[in-house]
């Protein structure tokens, strides 16, 4: 069975959306990310940090889905992540009304033992010098290193995200993080550029626009399934970066062949992740339900057009 | 053989983007469609109307596609309609500089006698009442009448366009427009409403986010092809649904698996549109290069998850 590690944070959430507010709840990159690989028969790893004021309930919720937490660290007397947004009507942009980095201010990430030959690392959003201290920690070359990363630190610590990105196999980014990064406006050359800054792989997340898997000359699309509803967009990108790779650890290929369907299981998941609050959706989540949205997915996008 | 009827500007466009200025050259709707269609095996004629400065050079170009312009009056001492617009450095708006209606001011469309029988009728973007004017000298109910409209009816002759969207099988909208004709920000529940209205399928364009097609809960998507260089979209929405009615016409199969492959002819066609000024890429089309990037697009959408 593969292995997969996944670092991000574990964190307090506080959303307000056009359709209500969540209180504090539930969140962090970590977290949508192991939830979403535990739809995969695999063993997984969360490695993170909480302060003592994590609720033990919302530990068992990762042990219950079989996922190892013997790398999250609870810093006693610590307090735990908390970041509070508002949405707007359009629910395609939000203020940050609050962020209280708290414990993840001095997160030190330790892979646990049983972990540091995984098959599979997946780096979620953070300091690009704590995403390279977990490849560091590794005891051999994960068959595929993915990292997810943002804006802030281009701006902050370009030097450190560039090597971070030169050690990865797979970055994954949205739309105008790419065109930032680039200096390209068309995410075909944006996605040439990143190429030749390391990772063979670059998927571009446009959001409700879908996904974008390059592969040298090779392009495919994933789009994302059109919804009546979406209730509250936060830990879509990390949903489908845990469905991405909970898919790839599952199947143990690392083909462009595999990579597609791993875009496709991870714009699945996703679809599920925003119809409700948090992870709500996603500790809900029956194996027949993410089957029958397959197969919508499969009507959304399969056609037959004979090439004589 | 089928038989496609069109109807729709043909005019001058005088185009400013980033990479250039196109000065007066042959533009309009009707000739967009016209030439997309003519990449399929049918009978098409062109109604719609120029000044005496049209030159019978551009009308050349449809006759040498096989395209029947008896359809296209020329009005004597008339001039032709001239749009001049300048495309922002995104390329995904752009502001019009003059718009001369002229000779389009007072169009009166006469269908040519061996087209009332038409098959398919694809109404280009123009006034309801005349959309509506063509309908009614159809001899008999065209398999498939498709129309495309925008906000500007929405805005000034809202009950006309209503009575014309009753009267229609398939409506093109954009996003937007989808939004502001239901007052739904939702695409899905957009659709819902203009099926309600009359329309059994409905396509909605986003531009470079790609198309959508509904048919009462079956929905379709097909991506624009990711483009290094997007040099002018002017006529990609037409040259879509050129493509889509074109291929329509040749298959004479109207079913929503047909429908499907016709959103992906009509999206291939409008991605060679926009390499080039105005029509020029459109005029120098060949079928082979067609069929390779119909090859891309497969490559870009096509996936294989078994589901047992």
């Amino acid at each position: 069975m593969g292995k997969l590690l996944i670092v991000g944070s574990v964190a307090f959430d506080d959303i307000e959306t056009p359709f209500g507010k969540s209180d504090k709840i539930l969140g962090g990159a970590g977290t949508f990310i192991g939830l979403a690989a535990s739809q995969f028969n695999l063993e997984s790893a969360v490695v993170s940090v909480v302060g003592d004021d994590f609720p033990q309930e919302y530990l068992d919720l990762f042990t219950e889905r079989n996922i190892d937490i013997s790398g999250i660290e609870v810093v006693q007397g610590g307090k735990t992540f908390y970041w509070k947004g508002k949405y707007h009507n359009d629910l395609n942009s939000r203020d940050t009304l609050v962020t209280e980095l708290n414990t993840m201010a001095d997160f030190n990430p330790i892979v646990p033992n049983n972990f540091k030959d995984a098959d599979v690392v997946m780096l979620g959003n953070l300091h690009p010098n704590i995403q390279l201290g977990v490849i560091d920690q590794m005891e051999q070359r994960p068959k595929l290193i993915i990292a997810d990363t943002m804006n802030y630190w281009m701006n902050h610590t370009l030097d450190e995200l560039m090597e971070m990105i030169s050690k990865i196999d797979v970055i994954t980014i949205n739309d105008e993080e790419a065109r930032q990064l680039t200096n390209e406006y068309s995410l075909v050359k944006a996605a040439a550029k990143i190429h030749e800054m390391g990772p063979k792989y670059v998927v571009i997340k446009k959001g409700e626009h879908g996904a974008l898997l390059f592969h040298n000359e090779h392009v495919f699309f994933a789009p994302a399934l059109p919804l009546k509803e979406v209730f509250d967009p936060t830990g879509a990108g990390d949903t489908f970066a845990g469905g991405f790779a909970g898919h790839l650890t599952e199947a143990q290929n690392i083909s462009f062949e595999s990579l597609k369907n791993a875009i496709i299981h991870g714009s699945n998941l996703a679809s599920f992740c925003v119809e409700r609050f948090g992870t709500e959706r996603m500790l809900n989540l029956k194996k027949e339900e993410v089957r029958a949205r397959l197969m919508q997915f499969k009507e959304l996008t399969q056609f037959n057009i004979e090439l004589t």
